[in-house]
């Protein structure tokens, strides 16, 4: 646990499912997308099973199998096999797959997102840490106008969390020892691997993260220093821990 | 030139100098640091000094004399040396040596800094490309309010301007072709490296960029794609080129 003596100085928030929506953006952009190629496709489907696709498309070059590959490249590989597996691959050209590829450079912040970071930029750096590539965090952030101090992509480290290398790139480029870093995320696999990596860690609970039908991470299955249900929330506890409440 | 067929879709600003007003900043807490130790020194002649080994101490490392160094370390050698040179080294101890490090950190903008890059943030993906490390440079860019969309240190490449891999990082990392980059800057050097890199240049004009007695370098010394007085002038020039004017 976390207390007022414990020295935080960076908060590292993962992106998708954390701090935006993936479920909602990605499903109306497919639905969209589909529906101008006139072909019915139910978009939250696939969106769910897109995203089923993500641990194991990374784990390839986790685990060697691939070299380092940017997630958009990885995205557009496990969309070709879901548009193939659904009968659907001829209604979607070169063009149609660049475009869903990009949906995800483009998602809604949760209702929370901006004024909690806004409060928490006041005290501290806020880095957008996640598995997406520079460019498609830059643009997701921009687009969300979601007040990070800087983005510090997987793709700086060439690892993809959970391994260690991602969580030690963000305290090694912010000049802080891992315990100055706090990660923020909704996935226990994340807060796993940051916290064997010796950061500091908080579970914020998104529970519509996968959709009204997909089952959410719940707190209190791994061992995190602080649970909070929104950002304004995590503000509030970490200002009471400052405050020594 | 550019015209206005001529795709730009992220602008590269320089830090030092360009963005902020470093010999300002630095004189001023040299001249605090050395007034708290009780000691007489003149801080603009320091702030002058220590910049004068800013592009010989990177050069270390671009030969290969040194491997890769942060800022902050070349710096700290540079600063040595000089407080050796002044005869003032034992009136600095690692405590002060470390603050005055820490000045480079936070730093002044120029005055039309903040409004300039808050037009050009509407159209443009805006990165702040310095040769400061990632840790400084957000550090800088937070504590000055500059609304940057991103972070692209020399850090990240390894390799300090006017070296190549600093500007192709950035069109790498953001997804850009190099000619779809406009690198900002008031030093010569820096655009020329920029240049040969493929990048479009914008050299902006800082006369007072080394105080009231350097030479800061002029406009037309060297091929730029434009020229502009400050960053709110380059939002109207950029404007009038996408409005074919």
């Amino acid at each position: 646990m976390l207390d007022g003596q414990s020295e935080i100085r960076v908060l590292a928030f993962d992106i998708f499912g954390t701090t935006v929506d993936w479920y909602t953006g990605v499903t109306t952009q497919a639905t969209e997308v589909a529906r101008d190629r006139g072909v019915e496709l139910d978009g939250g489907e696939l969106a769910s099973a897109w995203r089923d696709r993500y641990l194991p498309s990374m784990n390839k070059v986790r685990t060697g199998e691939l070299p380092w590959t940017v997630l958009d490249e990885l995205h557009r590989e496990s969309l070709d096999g879901l548009l193939e597996e659904r009968g659907v691959a001829n209604a979607f050209d070169e063009s149609a797959r660049a475009r869903l590829v990009r949906a995800w450079h483009r998602l809604p912040a949760w209702p929370d997102a901006v004024a909690g970071l806004a409060e928490l930029r006041e005290h501290y750096i806020l880095a957008a840490t996640s598995n997406g590539g520079f460019a498609l965090l830059t643009n997701l952030v921009k687009a969300a106008g979601l007040p990070f101090d800087c983005i510090i992509s997987a793709e700086l480290a060439r690892h993809y969390k959970p391994d260690p290398e991602v969580y030690l790139t963000v305290a090694a480029l912010l000049d802080a020892p891992p315990a100055e870093v706090l990660m923020v995320a909704c996935h226990n696999w994340d807060l796993g691997g940051a916290r064997a990596a010796g950061l500091r860690t908080a579970f914020v609970e998104r529970p519509l993260e996968k959709g009204p039908h997909g089952q959410a991470d719940r707190p209190g299955e791994v061992a995190v220093d602080l649970s909070a249900d929104s950002f304004t929330d995590l503000a509030r506890k970490l200002a009471d821990l400052r405050a020594g409440v």
